[in-house]
């Protein structure tokens, strides 16, 4: 069993806000992210598959085809662009690190052929990530 | 002679639009960042101040002060925020690189007390970035 | 289930020195880490939960929680200290990364409400660095 | 059980072709990579060693002889080399970096006294890497 | 007066070896670069305009303009390859940091059409770099 | 004229206190740096030299002979050690960047005789850094 991993990134405003709870209740757990105009993020974004590597190729999959794949169902989607307006697949998404890397999962998962999808690693800082490793995972490792 | 820096980091959104130009024209122009509902980016600045050493305390300035004086009179202003709406020394300003380290020079230099101000230099991420010294330095060395 | 991590840094100096071994035996195990005047890191630390993200808020907890609880428990004790003298949880410990990441769990694992401790991460150099995730799991992952 | 890892850096070239396949299905697989004169990379390989601290030391094992261990038994080998035709192991394998973890791993695991060999991790840019725990870890966690 | 900067990444294999020198004075000369079959890096090449900003735009140039320029003139015909072989203007050249500089500038400079090329830095590894600023620059800042 | 640097790097500990200063003094303008029992960092040193690569080699100068000078006149007097106690050139100093960095200078100066010394820049973490020139530069640039 073998781990392979490719890093894209995307750049894009977002806005923290429940429309359900009020503003002070928004401003009391989103803090700064609250802010009505938004602000934004250079998001680093990690695809981990895992498999058997081929032995005729040596390799698990290409990795130019998982890039191609993020890229045309992810990144094309998400970057330079605004999570809470722009992006058909987060309407009704709140925007957080969290939300996001289940809808990416979700998105992903059907078009790995070449092993399965182990994990999706989302930085919105290198201070600040989540890692999610599919609704099945009972246990995070 | 001595250089000494400060890095500090913002997180915000802009959109590079200039409303005297046609749709057609900013698309041309500014690309994916002219998206109508923006972007946004993890912004890196360093701020250089040149100046000599005092023989007394071995330094040119204290570092917590200049970056207490890049907090408070810069980063404060941007981070969390709408660089197109929510700053007020941005307002008629399109926030490219070289505008927003023009307007940074402009505020932060008569707050050097100890030395001065030698450069600003802005990432909008490790593949952008520009660098100023000042509108009096004919040659940017 | 998913794993939320959030960085911090601080840096300190250190001796790697055990009082019941002879000097040459510490010379020979800890080498230059032993050095009789110390030496010292910049240390990053990385904090991560595991939890269920809430409905409501999209997050398992606000980083801004967990970035507190980080600082005020242990960056605030370590930051700018020796750890052979300064900090109060660190007496009769061997300031080796491995102890020092057990006792940060330790200390950090009681005030974690939202979720549970999942890993500590700690780096003395992009070089080295370990991993813990506490005395109850058999297995590292 | 703590994990410990110490990270190293090797260059070398490589190409991927698999002699057996047509010079348009290596093409078709392996693109650019499989330039008939190679290309190269700074790889980055962390090995991770799991184990218990000896109280006495503190340590799980010493980063001094892990490194030592990585260097004589790996880098050596194959730094400033060309991987297809400068390594004695790699004769018949195929440069990728799944063969060239599994490799490595092979290499390492039997000289690993203080603790067991856990990871290897081998990047060849920091966009692309693999994970390998090991030919009797069915999950990958 | 402004400088802006865009980094590019490539990965290539070389050979540092002058025919005219015996092999052993190559050896002593190049130590493992001189390796026969060659060795790789990942390099990161920065190219640095310096400009005035267009009022009406804010910007010294479209960086997607300039990414396209260094992409189309120098990457393509760099990455994943061979620096000894494949590069046509690299012929009877050996490809040192500092040769690899000069090229680059001679071929790059008469595209800049906005503003005037000030600096190539070009890296084999976050160790090693090399700044070149025109054959017409005395001083080299 | 080219610009060559080589990045080293080494751990060491310190305090900034001036012993002619009251300790209200001393607390004042060092902060946190001035406690008594020293903090530690991870230093990164880039040391830059000027010169004309020679058409021969192609090199401004074998960069591990740049290495091995600054591992020899400077790393090893300074790694793992504490800078207010273990460096005879320090006696007498307080260990300031700025210190350091003309003292550096100073001693590798005379050493380097293929080109001349450009630059020394030090770094005790990334966000906090100076450059130094020689003191016959007037201007930093």
């Amino acid at each position: 069993m073998m781990l392979v991993t490719r890093k894209l990134e995307f750049c894009a405003s977002h806005r923290l806000h429940n429309p359900r709870f009020s503003d002070e209740r928004n401003r009391e757990i989103y803090g700064s992210c609250n802010n009505p105009n938004g602000h934004g993020h250079n998001y680093t974004l990690e695809v981990t598959v895992a498999g058997h590597p081929d032995p005729a190729t040596g390799m698990v999959l290409e990795l130019r085809t998982l890039k191609h794949l993020v890229q045309t169902h992810l990144i094309d989607s998400v970057d330079h662009k605004n999570l809470n307006v722009d992006v058909p697949f987060l309407q009704e998404t709140i925007p957080t690190l969290e939300n996001l890397a289940v809808k990416f999962w979700d998105i992903l998962e059907p078009h790995i052929e070449n092993g399965r999808l182990y994990e999706i690693r989302l930085y919105e800082s290198d201070r600040n990530f989540v890692v999610y490793r599919g609704k099945n995972r009972e246990r995070p490792d």
